[in-house]
């Protein structure tokens, strides 16, 4: 097989025509494929049945003997508490639970900061006039949306294999004091898959920002989520902290959507005691507290680390073939004809597609039209503007292994097609 | 028995003496009993311990199909909608439901007003420099708080037996557009118990706010929460407010907290189609979606607002003797001395108990000294300060009855007490 970079205008030209024939063919078939969103398919949630059978008894009361059923415990409940220090290894006192969701923690954190400030912060950021918010890319669109929702600047900042480009991080919070923070996925980004490196975790660590309220958001939103052997180590944040004296700096985000339930988790949010101390009163004007009922939930069918390492270990053996379904396909269809890299990821839920430029827009349409939704092209960039238009997050966890068959085998003729319209133009 | 106000300055101090005697052996045995917040009792919520013990497959899908366990549906699933619509008289496409609790959505509707600016406002409330809420008195301490924690003045409006005292009302709303909001708790209000005349609910449908984003709160907290045979009626302000075209200018809140779990509930906002669909936008930013299976438990355990009436019963026996236990004290023991008056609420969780003024913090430390924990004197109004420092929140419903006794006979002697000490003075 050819590289289409290798080919003359010719030998291009009967290949488009080639491949536009095999795309036609495949359209003509109705279907109604889905890899947009990183969703857990239904098996995955099939595997936390278990946690909706448990004794009603054992649910009524923590173990320190407060009734779980009525108000109170704003910032969780000390064996859910003790759960999470457990995964990320942190101590009890680092962690608040939240609700479901750990977007809305972080999006609570963000209006926080805006309307009341930080801790150490002199004073609120909604008072310190335009503001910028650094965003590795590409990266997780939810992320991005909060800080434009709330008129952030954002700043594009080059993910690297190692993880975001520390120099010009460095650059940015060090001179200006309107960056206010930065979003990070540290472990199987979303949708790179790539581990922060030991060194760019300790870069981020020895930051000096020119803000005295400058916050790491370090979403570690696949912190248990490997599904190969080798699963991707990443430097505990807070340790790094802990040598630089900056543990103030991060808040650390991590939930049980892709634990448990996507629908009805729980999350965390966990950082210095300075921190939590600070949010803690905040948050106590906000809520009674979270859900306690379900947070005992989750200590009793979880246990302890090594409980959600077990359970991971299941989920892993539903997702793994499904990227090796994709990659495979990728390697096969694609590698030869030299019109695009990924990564090979360890662990998380996307693979981040990077074609030549200008053929991503182009290459979600075609498979739009033939029946299979994609993240929108541009998604993993702010504003939803990828400057090459060239990245595509392919997720393959919510589709069937069958249905992801086809969606790849159409993806791949899609993407071979935008390359060769791009190529012959 | 004679008025302590009738008695002569002799009179007065021997019954001063007898009192505080009383008072001294009351104190010397020891005890820990807790008036302090309006909490369900563990009874109550053993009331709702089968919807724990729910068959887990009902629990997994919507009646539309929709995987629960999954993210998605932000504004809710199409039943528990239903649901929170059977109960509060209106459209499902008026609800969104949130999380466990109501407070949070208030305070998060607080939030994004500010930041974001709410439907039909020409900017966000936080561009619009100093800002003023209304804020009934004696009301919830937690709503004032809100509002107090982002640097709203507070403005005490007299709670009428009618309502808020509506000429103060529509003087502030019309005239002033830095007046952006209202709080009130209609049906059953926190303190007082009374509930808003139909009067009153039009004659807050008809104002004309002198701001383009003023809102009402409208907190139904004790909307199905009657106790007694005859239930007040409270006139549904959206059928009011339709009258007047004013639909938009009210948000109203409500949540299972006090049906089912005070730990473990499910909240909603209740709104016009414009204000729902400007909300759900933005709150699409903050949240994939709330927790659905919590949803469908209330669901099939509570069924519909036929089903939410029938367990309010199993509330109200156990919530009624201990109200009958406070008033009969108080009938008893305050009435013949004419030092008090206080509400019969025919539902809700609390006793308003208006002292004379001057005695409230004494009485509530001279509780406490004794092992009697109430809510803190101030409490029910803004910043906590009582300009007549008469009013006690009296929350019955968390002690068992026979503490109860207890409690009531304490603070009925520490009530005489501080009224002999000022008459005295």
């Amino acid at each position: 097989m050819k590289s289409y970079l290798d080919m003359d205008k010719k030998e291009l030209a009967a290949e488009l025509e080639a491949v536009r024939m095999q795309y036609e063919a495949l359209k003509a078939v109705p279907r109604k494929l889905d890899m947009s969103r990183g969703k857990p398919n239904p098996t995955q949630l099939d595997l936390s049945m278990d946690m909706l059978a448990l004794d009603p008894a054992s649910l009524a009361h923590t173990a320190k003997g407060t009734d779980a059923r009525n108000y109170g415990e704003p910032t969780g409940t000390e064996e859910c508490k003790a759960l999470f220090a457990d995964v990320l290894g942190l101590e009890p006192k680092n962690i608040i639970v939240g609700g479901q969701s750990s977007l809305n923690l972080m999006y609570d954190s963000v209006v926080r900061a805006l309307l009341l400030g930080v801790y150490g912060g002199s004073k609120p950021w909604g008072q310190q006039g335009p503001l910028k918010f650094l965003c590795p890319v590409p990266g997780y669109d939810r992320h991005f949306a909060i800080t434009a929702e709330f008129g952030f600047e954002l700043i594009n900042i080059p993910l690297l294999p190692t993880g975001p480009d520390m120099d010009m991080v460095k650059k940015y919070v060090e001179s200006d004091p309107a960056v206010k923070g930065m979003w990070c996925v540290p472990k199987y980004s979303n949708p790179s898959g790539i581990t922060y490196s030991d060194e760019t975790v300790r870069a981020i660590a020895a930051l000096k920002p020119a803000a005295d309220d400058f916050r790491v958001f370090w979403d570690n939103a696949y912190c248990v989520h490997g599904f190969e052997e080798q699963d991707d180590a990443l430097l505990n944040i807070f340790d790094a902290c802990r040598e630089q004296g900056s543990e103030d700096m991060v808040y650390e985000f991590a939930s049980t959507s892709k634990i448990t339930f996507g629908g009805a988790g729980v999350s965390v949010l966990a950082a210095s005691e300075n921190n939590i101390k600070f949010i803690a009163r905040q948050m106590g004007v906000q809520t009674i507290g979270h859900d306690k009922i379900n947070q005992l939930r989750h200590v009793h069918f979880l246990k302890d680390a090594a409980g959600v390492r077990a359970h991971m270990k299941k989920h892993a053996a539903i997702v793994r073939p499904k990227f090796q379904c994709v990659l495979g396909a990728l390697d096969a269809e694609i590698a030869p004809r030299g019109i695009a890299k990924w990564n090979r990821p360890h662990g998380g839920y996307f693979v981040a597609y990077e074609g030549l430029p200008g053929t991503a827009t182009r290459c979600v349409a075609l498979c739009k039209e033939a029946g299979l939704v994609l993240t929108p092209a541009g998604a993993p960039f702010p504003h939803g503007k990828d400057p090459q238009d060239n990245v595509i997050r392919i997720a393959p966890t919510f589709p069937s292994l069958s249905e992801l068959e086809q969606a790849v085998e159409l993806f791949c003729v899609a993407a071979r097609l935008a390359a060769l319209e791009v190529l012959t133009k």
